[in-house]
């Protein structure tokens, strides 16, 4: 039997997926499972695989960072320095690579998932650049541009970029240890919730919560459309979850940029241009198979 | 005699420049001259490569927007809405398609001095993706990523980002007429000049105007680097001829990132992430020659 499969693993901080398929309207096995240290997490994922591994064309990794993605450096595919027990410095690559002897790739988590995005989503697939943001427990971003990911020195940081902020709207100081008042310090969940001294999933549609993050998440969004002119911005992550976001985004981008670009994609019709993810919760997973697809040079769609 | 020439014209608010070249270190015939009406303005153009038509295989033309960038659209190569009088709709590309019968690769100012950047400065073309600014009477960006200019929905419109303005420390309430104060009310020329009642030029180097525009600077290039990840920004235009400019905005750049990105290219050698020109004012004419190259997929370095 032909190597015709390809593996893909979404490494989370707090679960990981995995799943065999050669497209997203064809996957032949899947499995979710807690992250809990690396030796035992990575060891549940070989199993998952070993059943196909004679079917395996190549795989694809997508993980939490921070990450060592430069593959001349000698910790290349290990987790650097984080906060989370027992992973600061784990080989997470190796043990895959071993054990299967596949070629793998392997790249941080919001880029796998932008580039699945735009990969498996038609209606994305003719949008250059492609911006894909993550906000949740943190905020990132990926970016397709002239069809491949923008890596650049490091990869994007975007959850990091100043926006304004009105004190006498928000006295909240922010939450990020870095910059206090940054995107990811004003608008994450950890954020939402130690401003309002309540979990975003228990505060109501209608609480003036959503205003302001609505409000934060468009400014941002503005800095973006400013900076790259996407032809598509993707908001996944747990905080969009609260579908009745967007609405409020994309009425508030719309005046924010005042007329100042004058395409009918913002004037008229913005929800075309920023959308919730078209893969739900596997943009990441099916974003590793495409990796892993665009990496043995062969197939897909 | 082969047509081994490529012809490149730059589009200016105050002037034109033209030249016949191969190579930034093979220039046959150069000219400029002051930007009259679209009529004289093109008809000097057209005199000024007739001589060489028959040498040249193929043109570029850059140019002050905005501009419709779209071939498919009826307008393609027209001057949009511009306050400059008789420019307004004015079409810049035809009378040059049709006195040379050749190849015209059509660009906006700022997208192809970035191209002009990347293509032919050896320590550029490694970088990726590359950025970049021009910072004079307005501020406007272009980036190449993936060995191609990002054009998007329409194109970066990197001078109406929002950075920080502290009012206690800078009342001014920013020039743009559209924002106020983001990046391009805060930091051009123009804005400068407002704040100070007094010309860039003639503001000396000691002067507190400086330590404040570097500061804008270096907060929207925080931005940049987050949001992009580049390997190189360039940092052109008038205000950019203040060449002690750039030490601040180093050094500027560095606290505000304030060690969240762990690369030596930012914490110990940011003096080689962002630079001056290489091609110092003629990056946008050189830049026009590389478009023309591209766009004949020929010959080049």
């Amino acid at each position: 039997m032909q190597a015709n499969l390809y593996g893909g693993i979404e490494g989370g901080g707090t679960k990981f997926a995995c799943i065999v398929a050669r497209s997203p309207q064809d996957i032949l096995a899947e499995t979710r499972f807690p992250t809990t240290t690396p030796g035992e997490t990575l060891e549940q994922v070989i199993n998952f695989f070993k059943p196909h591994a004679a079917n395996l064309a190549s795989m694809g990794f997508s993980s939490f960072g921070p990450l060592s993605l430069d593959p001349a450096s000698p910790t290349y595919g290990h987790v650097t320095a984080t906060p989370k027990p027992g992973w600061s410095g784990a080989d997470i690559l190796g043990p895959i690579r071993q054990a299967f002897q596949l070629p793998v790739a392997f790249e941080l988590d919001v880029n796998a998932a932008a580039y699945g995005e735009w990969y498996w989503v038609e209606e994305n697939r003719a949008c250059d650049p492609l911006v894909y943001f993550t906000i949740g427990t943190g905020i990132g971003a990926g970016i397709v541009a002239n069809g491949r990911l923008v890596h650049g020195l490091v990869h994007p940081e975007a959850g990091h970029i100043r926006i304004p902020h009105d004190w006498t709207i928000d006295p909240f100081p922010g939450a990020c240890p870095f910059h206090g008042d940054c995107f990811e310090g004003l608008a994450t969940g950890p954020a939402l919730a130690a401003r309002w001294k309540i979990k975003g999933e228990n505060l109501p549609d209608d609480h003036p919560a959503w205003i302001l993050e609505a409000e934060y998440i468009a400014e941002a969004m503005a800095n973006v459309i400013y900076l790259l002119s996407p032809q598509r911005i993707v908001l996944g992550g747990g905080v969009m979850q609260r579908k009745n976001l967007f609405q409020r985004i994309h009425q508030r981008v719309q005046e924010i940029l005042n007329g100042y670009i004058a395409s009918p994609v913002i004037t008229e019709n913005i929800e075309t241009l920023i959308v919730p993810p078209a893969l739900d919760n596997r943009s990441g997973v099916l974003g590793a198979i495409a990796l892993a697809i665009s990496l043995t040079g062969s197939k897909g769609k």
